[in-house]
């Protein structure tokens, strides 16, 4: 079957976190990851090497010197990092051989499930974080160095500001940045000659860590020894909550730091923080500048996967038509969906989006549109749009790559405009509206008849 | 102060998943990170390159040529992978120079407690599954390329058979295992085809993947090609079930296997599977011989983090007496441990474990031995035992290594050794026993002084 050719998509069933949308995130690691395809002579040993029940080899060597001399020649689409994306919309679409699809899909599926993910969460922190900066602060609690790696270049696609991770700095250009450790704190003799020594060795970049003892005590500590900072023409950045009340502690420590005649002095506030809790400190009228935002962003908590899934929608053989393809489920969300698809997305006169339509490629759209809900089978007519756009463009074609991934600042700006052009009532972290989006009408009746079909012939 | 030395633990404040119990799993990736570090050129030149809020270099050039020629010197302890740990102890102990201490923390951090994480759950996987081998499923869902490599070796520490994951496989050592995708049925016109080719392709590896359509149907399919594949002398591994009801549709299999001739066919079950459904499934009397466990083991779901901290106990200067160091915090269980720890572990006449006491290397043990709980300050004697044994051991002396690192299936030897020891009650997936552990008196004695002395210096 090896020229035969197949369609799959990736695709997830659910918004993350209970929101309604996601962001898109890894495309420049699936084009890095695409382009150096190959299995290693080491790899094909290890293959060669493995044994089925019998005892004898499991793969024979025919198949074996196939993948050795494997170069990958499929198309691959996708949407862009950083698009606004729903459920059941292709992340990504791969084409060719269809053992060339088959071995891309753990990988696919392990790096967008992941970043997206995490941008994902990156997206709503950074909502509940108004215009303050966030940064990533997670490392030592993400799920394997590349988890935190990986982690940080998506948190920063997704709009924070930058990262802690100095290896992930170095790797994809994020800026780093830091404070200071509570051990440094705890060496000294007292927090004040800590602070002092701290402000010796890195004069131009003094956040001070207050709440080693106690906060408000340490916040004085951090004053006294700025003002010995500014004799000598050095301005401390600010000072870091990490424990305590701090709603209280941030409103006492900016009236401190201000009639101190420190006003420009930023309140980093950390310590087990995530949209939710963002929300209420500000709620409750904390006065923090900047968040630092560590496991429950590091590690998308407390939803740990996003479920996406990597379905065959259409196969043929060399030279024949496509064939379309379906798999049931009990649950009608597991069922997937033929063909190749595309998602339009309409918008009105101000560039906001209204709805997604996601059709198949070869039957095109039936104006005017009409999108079905595949949970509820509700029908719903798009009105005359002004402007509309398809969202999945291509990457690769026969094995080349046919566009420049987008630089990791590129991607983090596009996030920022689609959440702009989103309707508000989409991006709140609780109860949010839902979003237009289903299954264009002729797209609907293919797969209908499909199910029907198939539910006939396994009776 | 680079002459200073300094003691660092690493310990979490509370066992993951609502248990009372977590194995120790990574040891063997510390040793082999230690064991290579340095700083290279390119790290050092973005090291350079930072600037602080005068726009001038953070660092010093003093500093990074110190950090360019830097080699580890400093002595390292730890608990051997697969012991059982509780909170509070020291996973492992960094003593040496204080910028050593602090370059490795959150290596050790990240490392420690993600694959400890994993690790745990695992052994509560396998505890559910009992006997049965439970197979690591999840790369696909991974949080990042490294996040399933090292979660495949977590999950095979803590009791796992094998993993689908081939790299984990090739590079760890691990056995592998799997069965077939969906795609591969679907791409077929019929199942029965599927399976006719699979069984062509792969004779000695037909584990039939039957719920596509209709699962029932597809063990009828799957007993059809079994039947010819016998003609041919190979037999069929078994069938897996990935959907629907599984305690009703593994009773139904079983029977259809047993009468066709087919007792010694397994069934693998496998889709959205952790240690309370795969009880629940045992419970409602599913007749399941292997359980395929992805997501939720994969990330640790849904803890998404183990919360180690690495802290400060003691410090000293060139030549002088190690002086105890303490962090303060509103939450008495973020109160740090002054010292260098070590834990003994006692055991009665059965070699069942029955206590921990962890105390203060220069101090000691008074005897007879007496532990406070640090969350209600209750004292307990532990009544003189036959045996106890020290947990904490040498890995590093002076940067070199002291210690073979275990191998993986000795370690995944040591896990369940130490399960076995464990007091059953301990081990309760819901509602477990409170193990005994807590500091000994000396100890518990100086970091009550110490935190009297903190809070009156900051008041």
């Amino acid at each position: 079957m090896k020229d035969h050719e197949a369609a799959f998509h990736l695709a997830f069933r659910e918004n993350p976190f209970g929101g309604e949308f996601t962001i898109a995130c890894g495309l420049a690691q699936v084009i890095g990851l695409v382009g150096e395809f190959r299995f290693r002579g080491s790899e094909i040993d290890y293959l060669a090497a493995q044994r089925g029940n019998d005892g004898n080899q499991l793969f024979d060597v025919g198949f074996l010197e196939h993948l050795r001399a494997l170069r990958l020649t499929c198309d691959i689409d996708a949407v862009p990092e950083g698009t606004l994306i729903f459920p059941n919309e292709p992340l990504i679409r791969v084409c060719g051989p269809i053992l060339q699809c088959q071995l891309l899909e753990t990988a696919l599926l392990n790096i967008l499930n992941f970043q997206s993910l995490i941008a994902t969460k990156a997206a709503r922190i950074c909502l509940a974080a108004a215009s303050d900066p966030v940064i990533e602060f997670g490392l030592r609690r993400a799920q394997g160095v590349d988890g935190g790696l990986s982690a940080a270049r998506a948190a920063y696609v997704g709009g924070c500001a930058g990262t802690s991770n100095l290896e992930a700095g170095n790797r994809f250009g994020i800026p780093v940045s830091g404070t200071q450790a509570h051990s440094w704190i705890m060496f000294f003799e007292d927090e004040r000659e800590a602070f002092e020594k701290y402000a010796q060795a890195l004069p131009n970049n003094c956040v001070f860590l207050v709440d080693t003892y106690n906060s408000l005590e340490g916040v004085r500590h951090a004053i006294d020894v700025a003002r010995q900072l500014r004799k000598d023409r050095h301005e401390m950045v600010g000072i870091r909550l990490d424990s305590g009340d701090r709603v209280a502690l941030s409103i006492e420590a900016r009236k401190m730091l201000d009639h101190a005649g420190f006003p420009e002095a930023k309140i980093v506030c950390s310590g087990d923080l995530d949209e939710f809790a963002i929300t209420e400190l500000k709620r409750r009228g904390a006065r923090i500048d900047v968040w630092g935002v560590g496991t429950k962003l590091t590690t998308g908590c407390p939803d740990a996967a996003l479920g996406g899934i990597y379905k065959l929608g259409a196969v043929r053989s060399p030279g024949g038509q496509w064939r379309y393809r379906i798999k049931l489920s009990d649950e009608t969300s597991k069922v997937s969906c033929p063909g190749l698809l595309q998602v339009r997305r309409y918008s009105d006169e101000h560039t906001k989006f209204i709805a997604d339509a996601i059709y198949e490629i070869g039957h095109g759209i039936r104006e005017p549109c009409v999108i079905v809900d595949p949970a509820t089978d509700a029908h719903e007519e798009i009105s005359p749009a002004t402007r509309f756009a398809d969202l999945v463009v291509p990457i690769f074609r026969k094995g080349e790559v046919t566009c420049e991934p987008s630089k990791i600042h590129e991607s983090r700006n596009y996030t920022r405009e689609q959440l702009d052009r989103a309707p508000p009532e989409l991006l709140k972290l609780s109860n949010p509206s839902r979003y237009r989006v289903g299954f264009e009408k002729t797209l609907h009746e293919l797969r209908s008849k499909l199910i029907a079909r198939a539910k006939q012939q396994s009776k």
